[in-house]
């Protein structure tokens, strides 16, 4: 059986608005009440100390924030990397190393938009981690704060369970590595870099998702199309969101004239620019595209309305004659000619069904089926 | 019973403008003639003045405005906050403080376009608070006008029966508060940074609402649904009325020199602009959702139509052969082959109901249905 | 008997291009070629000198226009208001006073865009004053022309019959009026403003007409709602046009540099930018209400369709077992089943009404109707 | 015979591609690949010198460019116009007055777009004047690029069928105009308002178009005003194509500090660019109108759906109860209830008619109709 | 046989993704995350040095990259062409010249966004070539990046296969030609102006694929035109992903102030930078037309279920008077009036003709056809 044939499957569907992702809607138009905060303390935290230069570099696992402030008079490069976040860490660290308490509250804001700033000193870049979840079929989004100062740099993460800075991990640990020769600055390009790099990943598993709609919707074009293109777009809105204030957030440090950032590292932030804006003329791509899928969607529909109506039509013209004559034939009239006749039965019959092929043939040749 | 299948039930809704808020559209293209001023006068005027450094603080509800004067040279901070608006008391105050007439007059108009300006050593800002009023749906606004000069902060409410700045005077209370520390523009940022928050609020009531809607769109798609995707549209353009301009507005403040503004307090204003572009990002994207809403409804009562059109094909479709083999059969012929036959009828009725499921099963292979 | 049965009549309408108002389509369509010169000589023309400062004030109606020179070294301010059009008058004030060819030709003009010039110590701002034509629900223009010299003013109306200065008359008669107490450039910023507030009178005429137009829309969305949605988009059009290019007029004044502009005037003008920023804005908010008003138009046409489909759908499938059931047994075979029997009938019959009921349940519980 | 009635007729208006204007589509998409240089040689070549100052002025028709060559030194301007290009003239005019090669190519070139260059003390335009076609309804293009040196104006036309030079020769001849007594530069400022005048010339004539058009659309909106919708969309992106580039041409002049422009005649540029300005938002509005105008044809074509499915509506509700009726009736029960009855036919042909009156006044009642 | 009359034949279209081209989509949503390096080695490299100036020139099939290095200090401007890119031939070069290892990166990488570099005294320009594949109908590209230095250029290019750069080698070997009397730069010019001519060659193609699809959706309007329409769309997408940054390229090299610009080149730069502006305003138009199409694609469609639609309603109306008279004859009472009568047969069915066509005349005069 063909299951396009139930219509009630279809609504069924329709009865289901997890279809529709409704409760995705929820998530995406969430906003941040900043008098509200509504961040819960996270589960697990795991924090890490890297301190190093050209020649030696000491990795350690802090079991309380507080270890890591011996490294700053290391003369050497401290990165202390923070997993989950907890308000009481943050405040420790932040009033530590004298961060404005401004970006203390934006670092443990919740669905903050990209920003850049600097403030005493201290460069903060606040941007989104992007996964994609092949299972729900959502991008998920992880809060990335990092905070560069003079000999050091502190990154926040969200969530303790992955790691998006292990490439940068393996890096250090070699001692000819780029990142070993040059200043904490170096390290942000690194960061930002890897960010980026893997905004290129989720576009892919995204533009996947988008063929294979697009695949469905030129053979099937049925509800769960629809539902499918409506999830799209509301997954390359996150996309948007999250790319189009990074743009700026790169062209700030670029411009910024911080005596942090060192002037053979500015071709290095000028790459992650290109490559920024390269995701965002692709999200722009993967918008029109949608575009004309639902374009594509909504002209199947109608053929296939039109294919309908038109078998409807054939079936109603063929009919009509048969319906007609043997209306004729069926009076109760004493004299009705060919009543009698031997052949008259077999001469009506024979009219109902030449009559339609003949207007089967004026319809074909004036060209409207 | 169905609701769904009485169409006369539809079409009452129809015969309802209250239930598209035509109403709701006046209100909305309402503009303000300035020509012909409309402001009705306050029926209640709540004053008081707070009166503040670091070390003191004198709270005073005023009898009458002209009390407020006597703090102006207290050589403390002295925020005169008057809720409700009467002609006579804002020509009073700005009179006595010497404010340029053509702010008197715009703290007096109705449906100010949000502005921010600087007149002869004071700073003044309009901008509308937002409510959201669950009940009626709509987006409300109460117009507040702020100045700040030199060591006074003057700020004008139009509805005394409900007040913003509850949040400004518990911290006011408290001696250790930053608001307490700091001048008077440090005052400003605490109200711009309190209304725009309050924006976020009202932004997450309208995203619950297009969440409902969105699931109501999925699940009914009838005119109901319909007239609430109008005016949500309709909410939204308040929304974003509102907002765009307060860009400017705190863009302003941080471009301006006036010495009235504490090179301190830039950064808050930053983080005020901060969350306003956030704002402003998030109503775009709310309208991205509302056109693909749209667009949803569209494509489901079209496939309704559809499924209808089906229907009604596969009725015509059984409907026909049994109409012609009827007819045949009727036709009132002296010699009708089988009429005579024992099994004639029962043969006939049976080609009525095995033409029809041959059809079925062809229609079906071809993917029609 | 309901009109809207009647398709003829709907039809009639469809055949009355005025309801859809092609003609005026022509109005705003056409355009100034200006090696074609169309202007017609005004048939009246009343042209008045007020010579006034802050003591005293002469008020003169000129017979001819040559008397107004007379005024031009009063050491007054001399405001020349010529009402109504004539190449002759024309010219010979501007060479009186010195004026460019360039600007003579753009006075004379017709259909010209609103500008702003500063050729030869004369400011020359060109803009038109709109009107709302209730009966013919049309924004109808008439072009202003101001030349702001050292001491004088000078503005040329295209229509004696109307004059929108009359409240600036009414101030300079008052000794007391600011516009007494100022230089031109004052009398300059008061008939920006009275032309630009009465935007916003054309405009919420245009509002009212758009809120009228939503509830029949949402009532009736017959030809007649689309023939005045387009209508008005047309009027949209008109008004954007006028006011667009104001804006850059204003903003021209406002950064100026002339001596002809005093400094504390400066702020009105800003004033006046205000206002016109924000009729642009709520001309902007019109066309969105409009376009979804279009859209609503559409939904409510389609939806329409769709009750009528169900309707017919309805009636079909309660038409077709009857059909069968008639077919059946009025075909002529000798042998037919409880043909004659007693309740034979009454059966048949029965089975044509029950199997219907039983078809409209099952439609009703899968959600078809 | 109402045509309307044959959809045979619109069907054979379909089969004419030349009805849509597709060879029109070819013009339009047409690019210049300079490597493959398409220009024809002129067939016929018109040159003029017109050498003058405001004293004396000699006219000289040509008959080899090189005679040209003679006024150079001649102290006054030398105008040099040539009507039709062929390859070997443009070179040895532009070579003899030691023009960059890069020019000489562009004055070759076909499909330019408007475009303006100083190079070696030449200011080059070249833009292109607009004819309208009216028996084609086509926007047509003349290329025209002027070269302005110390003392001399150099012009190329593409045609020399039509020239339209003819206002500014006729001024020439006067000793007393304008022309006569300015600089070169003030020759090309005649030139270019001459061929921006031209356009609205042409958009006068497309704006009349859009008006008959648009009387067509409400009146009968068949396919035939689809194609031209269609032909005057493409005629629109002509014409914005053209004036679009024109704007930057004169923008372009009027900041250029050239020396060759002298300061008397800057303001008429910027008058020219005001008129360019104002053709560019009148090529907007059209294209605004032309909009409305498509959604107006989709309304109208559904609309008329609409009336055709409820006449098929109304048909098969008052078919269905006499079908039915008749059906029953038509049975070959022996007993029939009221068979035998002297009324009982007309009985059942009265129920027959009743039923659908009652049924039409039911739907009437309810608004389906 | 109509082929258009089957139905199943345009599902099977739907049937073939193909058709649809959706593994095209896979490609031009295609990312290059940079993370993970995709380039493949190139099966073949052609290496050439041409070391020349006005008067001598040296051209040399390079069998080993490190000949090219003998060049280097021959005071004669040496081009280095290497057509096939190999990570190893990439990196040597780059490390012999001082290449900075981003640039290194980037000549390496796959869809890369065109872009503009300068980097130790090295000028770094990265676009796309563009081809039209007539076969596939899909528009290809080629990376090339171009190095300039001091009196050295190097360009690598994807594919040996195809060499775009043959008429640059042609002028080179002429003593004569430009290229051989001027600096590097003007090299480089060359290059960009070759690859941007090329562009317009592609154009031309999609141009006219454009106007045959136009003749095809005006003509038939099938599934397959809409297949059509959206693969066109995609390839408009890859022009104009290639196009817009190539605009930004130019204008940088435009802007730079680079010793390795000559200032005599310049002026061909800014052609160059004509060009491409023309480009990209054509694949505006392009868009535009496209747009139309899709609309005219829509309404074609729609037209036709129209025709169908009226078609129906016709046989409907027709059928509808005779199918009544037939059932009132056709009941079976004893006393049917004129059932006895001689003509009575023929006078109902006169009737049965009759009446449709009277029901015709009256549908005809109210313009429903």
């Amino acid at each position: 059986m063909n299951v396009k044939l139930k219509p009630e499957k279809y609504l069924r569907y329709l009865y289901l608005p997890n279809l529709f992702g409704t409760t995705r809607t929820k998530e995406i138009l969430h906003v941040n009440p900043t008098i509200v905060p509504l961040r819960e303390e996270a589960k697990e935290v795991v924090a890490f100390v890297y301190d190093y230069n050209s020649g030696v570099i000491t990795e350690k696992k802090l079991d309380a924030i507080e270890e890591a402030f011996a490294f700053r008079d290391s003369n050497r490069i401290s990165w202390i990397n923070i997993d989950g976040l907890r308000k009481n860490d943050v405040e420790t660290v932040c009033n530590y190393f004298g961060i404005h308490p401004l970006i203390m509250e934006d670092i443990l804001s919740v669905d903050q938009r990209p920003k850049m700033d600097e403030v005493d000193d201290v460069l903060f870049c606040l941007l989104n981690m992007l996964y994609y979840n092949a299972e729900k079929k959502t991008v998920e989004t992880e809060q990335i704060s990092v905070l560069l100062g003079k000999d050091f740099i502190i990154s926040f993460q969200e969530d303790a369970s992955r790691d998006p800075f292990d490439p940068i991990r393996s890096k250090l640990r070699m001692p000819k590595s780029h990142i070993r020769q040059r200043t904490a600055d170096y390290m942000l390009y690194a960061m930002l870099d890897l960010i980026v790099d893997n905004y290129f990943l989720v576009m892919e598993s995204l533009g996947e998702q988008i063929e294979l709609l697009e695949e469905e919707v030129v053979r099937k074009s049925n509800t769960r199309s629809l539902a499918r293109i409506n999830q799209l777009r509301k997954e390359l809105i996150v996309l948007k969101r999250n790319i189009a204030p990074v743009r700026d957030l790169v062209a700030g440090i670029i411009r910024s004239e911080s005596e942090l950032l060192n002037d053979r590292t500015t071709k290095y932030f000028k790459d992650v620019y290109d490559h920024i804006i390269q995701a965002y003329d692709l999200s722009e791509n993967y918008r029109d595209v949608m575009m004309s899928m639902q374009d594509l969607y909504v002209s199947n529909v109608n053929l296939r309305l039109n294919e309908v109506m038109k078998v409807m039509t054939i079936v109603t013209c063929l009919l009509a004659p048969a319906t007609v004559i043997g209306g004729i034939f069926g009076m109760n009239f004493d004299i009705i000619p060919y009543a009698h006749h031997t052949w008259g039965f077999y001469f009506a019959v024979s009219i109902m069904f030449i009559v339609p092929l003949i207007m089967l043939y004026i319809f074909k040749k004036r060209g409207w089926f």
